[in-house]
């Protein structure tokens, strides 16, 4: 019997959720001045599936690594990907009014300081991944910073809002589409898994394997959320649907249609479980799991 | 005879600035996509005193450190104030249109682009900082991670940055106005002498000396940045002039008066050069003479 079956996603996700939002809570402080704290908090806290530093954690687990190292890192990861949400919704580019159901930061705090919000969660992240002492080594330290400074910056997140910010009112090429998500959501994601995997010690196969099935998953995760812009309610997302078309941006949906965006998901899946499997690992069972939630997922 | 009289700040300065702009002009780079890298380099490239880089070069040799290292440190600095200055310009803050004599980031490409540049410069700060390779420790490499994130963030540069927001209109007493300034100027400037002095190594009695020099300079620094809003004209100053007032902002001039600003920057000038010939270094020369020019600066 195939150990996989019985691996509980949701028990293990659930204790590391409480962990990973205690360490939010306790690292976004609320004493910032002039109401910044609160901005960065309601930024933060209370909402979002946490799948970024759900594959930190998982990723640190499977090479058995430092585990003070991935929850920073995990946070760290996080925090970036709330700063580019507080930014994305902002009225010069999105222009979004809600956002896991409730009013976006800009709605709820004003325009200077969401943008101000978001600076500032950026430079937590990177805050986070470099404490005093030597709970965390130096050269760990310094690979989770040259990891996701370089996801978050042009070459990866920034680069891909770029293109996105580009791309509106234009019919994409599938190689084009793929490298817009490439960037825009699969840097972070890939990242999450190579920042768990960089607080312990990996061989090169273990490292291309991890990072093979993050650059799957990161693509799977963008063709679901465009899957899921189209078919699901607002009320389950959370967020305003439809927004791709009403924005005229270009999806894997319209380029390909509902059944063969589908086929593709379930297809970068398979890559992600094979890419997975030879990394040569002992416990993948969480990154497994994970992997297959994505797919699954239906918000 | 006193050997600083013999310093020659502006032959110093121009070899380093040469170095610094061309590691600038290679690392911000143009090919990020869709007109992001452009839009970078624009905020950065070309314009500004680079007193931040000068500070992290002259510190890190006033320690004898690793070179690589401070030229890293000193872009990073700079790339931080870039983004900070752009996002400050933006409609929702400050609404400037001229900045170093030219049209502001989001005039020329737009408010998206512009939100995004500043984004993405900040990523790239850290991302300079955490090379691969050995040519920077990684200890090194973690300790001026550390010492950017924590002045770039809440507790300094974006934090101070609410404190302003916030205080338009209001009438602050000294102390709250030299805490914003503290956090909005002073963190980044006393940071770029620390990342400076973090190249090399250095004893308790040379950081705190150091510390203490970068602190005076820096609110000397802002002191006299709030008497040439006043004395100034925008054509020498590069940007709008008179716009503190305009914008309804509490100064050290509306606080204290000229004269009084004018003496209280040259009390601070004392304070750092004390502080700086406690801190028991061999050259320290350089920094010397840019607190200097930071008080005697016409723009």
């Amino acid at each position: 019997m195939d150990a996989r079956v019985k691996f509980d996603l949701v028990a293990w996700s659930g204790e590391r959720l409480e962990r990973v939002e205690r360490a939010l809570s306790d690292w976004v402080v609320a004493d910032a001045p002039a109401g910044l704290g609160e901005a960065m908090r309601y930024a933060v806290l209370d909402g979002g599936k946490r799948l970024r530093p759900l594959l930190v954690l998982a990723a640190c687990e499977a090479v058995d690594g430092n585990e003070e190292a991935a929850l920073r890192a995990a946070c760290a990861v996080e925090l970036i990907h709330a700063y580019s949400l507080v930014h994305d919704d902002m009225p010069c580019m999105d222009n979004d009014v809600l956002r896991r159901g409730k009013p976006t930061v800009h709605v709820k705090y004003g325009q200077a300081q969401a943008l101000l919000a978001g600076d500032a969660l950026q430079a937590l992240a990177f805050e986070l991944l470099a404490p005093d002492g030597d709970a965390v080594p130096q050269a760990v330290q310094a690979a989770l910073c040259r990891l996701l400074a370089r996801a978050a910056g042009h070459a990866g997140m920034a680069g891909g809002q770029a293109i996105d910010l580009a791309s509106v009112g234009c019919t994409l090429g599938e190689s084009q589409l793929r490298e817009m998500h490439r960037r825009k959501t699969g840097a972070l994601l890939q990242a999450s898994v190579m920042m768990g995997a960089a607080c312990g010690a990996t061989d090169a196969a273990a490292r291309a394997g991890l990072a093979a099935y993050g650059a799957a998953l990161g693509l799977a995760f963008q063709v679901v959320d465009d899957i899921l812009d189209v078919t699901a309610d607002s009320e389950t997302l959370g967020k305003t649907v439809g927004k791709d078309a009403a924005h005229d941006k270009p999806t894997y949906v319209s380029l390909l249609g509902l059944e063969r965006s589908s086929a593709f998901a379930r297809e970068l899946l398979s890559q992600a479980l094979a890419a997975l499997a030879c990394a040569g690992l002992a416990d993948t069972r969480a990154l497994h799991a994970l992997a297959i939630m994505v797919v699954d997922r239906e918000k």
